[in-house]
Formats: structure tokens, sequence, C-alpha cells
């Protein structure tokens, strides 16, 4: 499958394109190419040093998303917006996943969603009909996911209106060893779902444990 | 400790009684006086039949305040209001442990916090000063707690603003074998944990996975 993955030179994004490189062909997006690429040259090293063959390439996030079956949208909620825009052109029956989080900072972070309810309801108003959009990835370790060699255990909440591109985004969530897709309902709850990510990092600051992910027991 | 916990009937009261009552003093309050009671046998016949001795009364909410250090709401959001007004002559410098959580059902479950952003703040607007309110155990299993045959491997999550207050509610996790108290943040950080509580109800839902609660990993 052809995967874009827009952020992808940062955060969980980084930890999406090494663990998919093996299995899929992975385009790193970015609003700039040297950037894109400078993050490609080190993903591939690092997947060629424990031996892994992959197929990766940087690119603009418009090239990246033209190239792609599945694009990953993971830059931060302020970029969401203008994001879109430079990628809709470009945007066909694509399989969108939002990792996306508005939350802001006092200290300890807040989940803050905007008048839709959540990232993912605002989102799909602003993608072009077709585009079957998918939330999930909010709840993983972007530094666990990140750490090739660090095997996980973790459960991935995914919410979504179609049911095809939930399956999708399931079978990718599966192609990473120790991650386990959820079902957690249509995309209208994806709220429940994103305002995980601030609470890990608190949970983190007050904790003193790092890297957390969640898991349902 | 004297803990009274409101809405003691039933769901997570019901575990929360059972897993105390070996430790401490519960008294299990209910708006009417024969359900507390008959609640009280039956928690009471449950832990002698498992050989354990419990200290455990039935009471109408606002004897079991007036009694209690520790106070539990774990009555419907809807009643919240209602309740606290019974109880509210008997407040004096309890400590009130918050479960509530605003939902509304679609199907699916959806988190509907209040305007003040979540249910713990709202309550802490309702209750006189010198109360400490902490909000917790949205996370957890009702089901998997009352079964006290059931080894417990969860984290509670907590939130307040008082630190003394946040410590005894976190002793008090800690005095139930297999739960893990977790310091999530100050009150306004509650939207973040009591949307787990939907959360974890649509994902036993779509999974087929019952009686779900969180692990931090």
């Amino acid at each position: 499958m052809k995967i874009a993955i827009l952020g992808g030179t940062g955060s969980i994004g980084e930890g999406l394109a090494l663990r998919w490189a093996v299995k899929h062909e992975v385009f790193v997006g970015s609003r700039k190419l040297e950037k894109a690429l400078a993050s490609t040259d080190k993903y591939r090293k690092i997947l060629e040093e424990s031996g892994d063959t992959c197929t990766i390439t940087g690119c603009v996030n418009p090239d990246a998303v033209d190239r792609a079956d599945v694009v990953v949208l993971s830059v931060p909620y302020e970029h969401v917006s203008s994001t879109i825009e430079t990628i809709k052109p470009y945007l066909r029956d694509q399989i969108i996943i939002s990792i996306v989080v508005p939350m802001k900072k006092n200290g300890h972070f807040l989940y803050a969603p905007p008048e839709s309810g959540c990232a993912a309801m605002e989102i799909q108003g602003l993608l072009p009909e077709g585009v079957k959009l998918v939330s999930a990835f909010h709840n993983v370790s972007a530094k666990k996911l990140a750490d090739i060699n660090n095997k996980l255990d973790m459960d991935v909440f995914i919410c979504g209106d179609n049911e095809e591109a939930n399956n999708v985004v399931s079978d990718l969530v599966k192609d990473i060893p120790g991650l386990n897709p959820m079902m957690a309902g249509p995309l209208e709850v994806s709220c429940m779902v994103e305002s995980i990510t601030p609470l890990l990092v608190n949970l983190a600051k007050f904790t003193k444990k790092k890297h957390l992910g969640i898991k349902s027991v």
C-alpha cells in the first residue's frame, strides 16, 4: 500500500514511517522538501542498520498525497486547515487518517475541541467528498513507536464512519507488531479518543513515567 | 476511614463498597433506605461467604454523608444537582470523590460535558467551601471491580486541586489490590478522564470485549 505521512518528519509520524516502510511504500511529506529528504535519509539509515529493507521517499506534502492510497495527517492542529488547502487538488478517493489533537497548554495540557466537537469532525468538513476519514493512533506513545527495537503492546482506538476505510486502517495497525486495533465507534466519538493524547502527556508529567500509551484490560 | 458511597447500590458503587468494606467503615447511601439496606445485606453476604469480615451500613444519602470522612458521588449525572441539595446540610470538610459522567446515547455513547467543561468543575461550583473535590475511578470496569474474585490490574486516573485530598484518594485506590493510582492533573482536566467511561462502553460494544478498564503502558 502507498502511504503518505504528512508531518512525517516528527513525533508520531516518525514511528509510523519506520514501522510501515518495511512492508509498505511510504512517502514522508513535509512543507519543505529538504526537511522531508533529511528525515527520509535518517529513517532509511535506521532501518538498514537493523537489517531491514524499506521503501521510503521524501517529498513535499502535495506530491506525497498525489502518490498515496492512504494519507496520515499528523500535523499540529494549527496547521490542519492550511495543509488541507495545499493538498486538496491531489485528494481523490484516498483514506485520510487523522492523528490531529487540538489542545492548549496551561502548565498541564487540556483538550480543546473546536465547535464541531472534535478535530476529526472539523477535518471532515474541510475534505472533498469521496475522501474517507478515519481517526486513530492518538493513544500510542510516539517515542515507543519510533524506537523500532521497542516491543509494543498497546491498543489503537479507531473511529470512522466508513467501514471499508476503518478496516484498511485496522489492517495497517495490525501490520505493526504489538499494536492491537479496537473500533471505538463513528467519527463523532473521536473527541473521546483525541483527548487521550493530552491525558497521556499529563500522566507522564505527574507520575514521572515517560512515553505512555494505553491498553484496555 | 469512614466512606459514604452515594449511588452505592449499583454499578461502580457496588464494587467500591465490596472492596473497601473489608478495611474501612462503609456507608452505602441511597435515596431510599430499603434499597440501601437490601444492597448492604447483599454485599455483607458476598463478603462473609468469601470469609471476609466487613463493616458496612445502609442508610439514606444525608445520613451516609453525615457519618463520613470521604463521600463517593457515583450517581447518574442527571441526579447530581438534586443529590447535592439533599446532602448539603451535612457537608463540612469531607473529601468528595466524583465518578460522575455526563453522556448521551445515540446508538453509541458520547461524552456530553456541561458548559463548565466537565462534571467535576460543575460539581465544584455546587459544593460549599471547605469540601475538597477529587475526580477518579472513571476508567475502571464496574463489573470487574464488583467481582471480588477478579484479580484487578488497572490504573485509576485522579484529578484534583487539593494535594492532601488527592493523596487520600490515591491511598484509597492502593487499598484495592491491583488498582494503581495515577495523578492526571488538576480538576479541570477531568474532562479527559470522564470521557473514558463512554469510550470504554463503546469499545466493549464494537469489539465484543466486555467490562473493559484502562491501563497505561
